[in-house]
């Protein structure tokens, strides 16, 4: 059977006369993509096909879902060879998402020398400087001169994923400074490396910080690498600025879905039973929430029964306070992902989100008041409204712009679940408000 | 009155005892959080205080609101000396968001070569690569040999903001090609520079290319700096990877805030009435659904005169069905800020939200069937709760679906009042189905 017979069968357009040899000429993110859209039986006849690095290359470049069911129907052997072939953080992240069986299976497969440095990239959180970093870091002594240490980078340089800066270190691997290939260049001859750091503000971070307060360090000092040491300041590897556009991507995502009780790390390729499983559990919490709501309408179905107007009303004040109230947590918790809060600060952006919610829930209130008045004609019925859902916009302000404070106070994500916890709060308060005062002002 | 006088007037913390020194030492991103700190007559004061080069790049890290407040408050003289030390990517967004006559009577202060420069970038769209490149990039002759680009470089870097690539261009300006610092080091000598560059295949972009689809483009390749070319491929800037960061971000949080109807440029620094003026008219649009899901209750008040209860299931099922919704719509808002689709793909994604929402549909309808007919052991009551809310998750799951490909279709932005308008749907549809099929089953 033919290459161009095999690719007839498969399913998308992208693969349509595909072969192997164009697959090697693109560049390993659009291989990656072409991969993607075969079936898995044609991704292994391809991986087989590509040279062992451009196979590794398009491989850390594929969706960690995709990456892994390939990996598994590789044999062994092919599979160890491409993890050797891969860049350390990339071999590492695949690693990570693999049965232990399989993992163990690869790595003793892997020469010891690469194995040992997986097998101690694997020792840290994924979700910490040690765990997105890598490992081939440009290494001066800082006692050369700029000729010799451009004459040791055009020796060692091929290899290494960050040819833009070097890293100075003394005797004992302490980070003592960097430099960039710039600075060797323009730096006069004959001194040492070391003096062209004497003055320098070194930003560097501990291996167990977590990797969005890099992505934060790397965006706020428009850094293209950030260098990661140990407890003794001895340089562990470098998190570069590509990692960091990935991890302010995942962070996003992660905000948005945890929001409203999707996993963090689902995309439209995560499969049917995974996305099953992490929105689940949310939307039973969500239920036992509504049943919160629902219990307080339950307490007021005696004044519903007599005026069912009300039951008209309630998802306006419901759904008007909520969306006010989203609007203040969408604004806080991108705020909250992009820069460091004191508490001071915080209390000032619950201050401002308050004045809009004001600012907003009078204008709306009065609206709707007006409407109401001139569509049924009852003044008490169109003030208890206009007073319910005055009140619940600005506690939908005040819970909005809170709840992610409150649960980063409380060590969680400032963005899980924290629309469901906002929902439930304007809509059980405002029935209470729309019916209570109802029962209060009408009905007595 | 002394500095120190002036300053323990001053209400944050982080200025207590700062002087003009000490800024000047800091990083400029923390310079400008320092300044931003403090009123605008002190902010006005440490300026002038500061070297012309300091103040310039601490302004620039300002955020956009603070900065345009301090400038227009600094004499012309100085801000248009300010306006000239800042790299010309971020002079152009300063002057954008100024008033046209300060802006012009700022340019006409600037000395005639930066002034042209300057107007030349501002004719670009300010979301397009042309408005967010700069022009500063290293550009050598392709016929040279990369010692002598080296010295060239030499001479020429001190200044630029790009250092680590150079760009190639033949007698025409056109863009030959790209080399790094490191392609220049590890090259061989004597040979001509567009000998390296004869097999590259050279990632450009358009002035007009929006300027997400360059961040969607640096991200996948890993790129460092993406060229900007007019229509002869003559080169015209680049755009640099912490541009990219920026812009990663604000789209970011574009999604998320325009998604329940907050400005796309909104922060907790934003004065209160320009949120107010971007968050009102979408909750007047809310307003508005929200009394198409009123009406719909409306036309069976009836219904719910003589069955209460009713009221008390209305906010489980909109609830409920608007979560699953919001689940759906923020993994496929994610989708489209980080790849783009074709049609295929789409239609696959949204048949993927169908059916997780149909295993969760399934699972909570028969959960809340069971508490329903448990608690008021009515079993047609039951039911007609169970089905009216496996559709309306239904209907909730593709909604949340289809509604950001819907507006992408229809040339707008996929995110925008998406929140809105998928309340309104399984708001309104919920209430339908639910007491729509209890005045079926129930009442008749």
């Amino acid at each position: 059977m033919s290459t161009n017979e095999e690719l007839r069968e498969t399913p998308l357009e992208n693969s349509d006369g595909l072969t192997a040899a164009e697959l090697e000429a693109q560049h390993p993110a659009d291989a990656a993509e072409a991969i993607e859209g075969l079936d898995i039986p044609d991704q292994v006849k391809f991986i087989k096909q590509l040279p062992i690095k451009d196979a590794a290359e398009s491989i850390a470049e594929m969706e960690p879902h995709d990456q892994q069911a390939l990996v598994k129907r590789l044999n062994q052997g092919l599979a160890a060879r491409i993890v050797e072939q891969m860049s350390p953080d990339d071999a590492t992240d695949l690693l990570e998402g693999l049965d232990p069986d399989l993992r163990h299976a690869l790595l003793i497969r892997v020469p010891a020398e690469e194995r040992a440095e997986l097998k101690t990239l694997l020792t840290f959180d994924p979700d910490t400087a040690g765990g997105v970093m890598n490992t081939e870091a440009v290494i001066l002594d800082q006692d050369l001169t700029p000729d010799q240490a451009i004459a040791v980078i055009r020796q060692d340089i091929e290899d290494k994923e960050v040819p833009y800066y070097a890293y100075l270190t003394d005797q004992k691997d302490r980070l003592m400074g960097v430099v960039s290939l710039r600075d060797l260049l323009l730096a006069k001859r004959g001194i040492a490396l070391k003096e062209l750091v004497r003055e320098q503000n070194l930003i560097s971070v501990g291996y167990n910080v977590d990797k969005e307060e890099v992505a934060h360090l790397i965006a706020r000092y428009n850094l293209l690498a950030l260098p990661v040491v140990d407890f003794g300041n001895r340089l562990l590897g470098v998190v570069t600025v590509d990692d960091v556009i990935d991890i302010i991507h995942e962070e996003a995502s992660e905000d948005m879905q945890t929001m409203v009780g999707a996993g963090a790390d689902e995309s439209t390729d995560s499969p049917v039973p995974f996305s099953v499983r992490k929105r689940l559990p949310w939307l039973c919490l969500n239920v036992l929430f509504s049943a919160v709501s629902a219990w307080v309408v339950h307490l007021f179905e005696g004044n519903i029964q007599s005026m069912a107007v009300l039951a008209v009303l309630m998802p306006i004040v419901a759904n008007q306070a909520g969306n006010t109230g989203q609007q203040a947590l969408a604004v806080m918790i991108r705020q909250l992902a992009m820069e460091r809060f004191d508490r001071k600060r915080a209390w000032l952006a619950v201050l401002r989100e308050l004045r809009v919610g004001l600012a907003n829930a009078v204008i709306i209130s009065v609206l709707v008041f007006c409407a109401v008045y001139f569509s049924s004609h009852q003044l008490m019925l169109a003030s208890v409204m206009g007073v319910a859902l005055w009140m619940d916009m600005m506690l939908g302000a005040f819970a909005g712009a809170s709840i992610p404070l409150l649960l980063k106070e409380l060590g969680r994500d400032p963005a899980q679940a924290s629309s469901i916890f906002l929902t439930t709060i304007t809509d059980s308060m405002g029935f209470l408000f729309l019916l209570g005062l109802a029962g209060l002002v009408l009905l007595n």
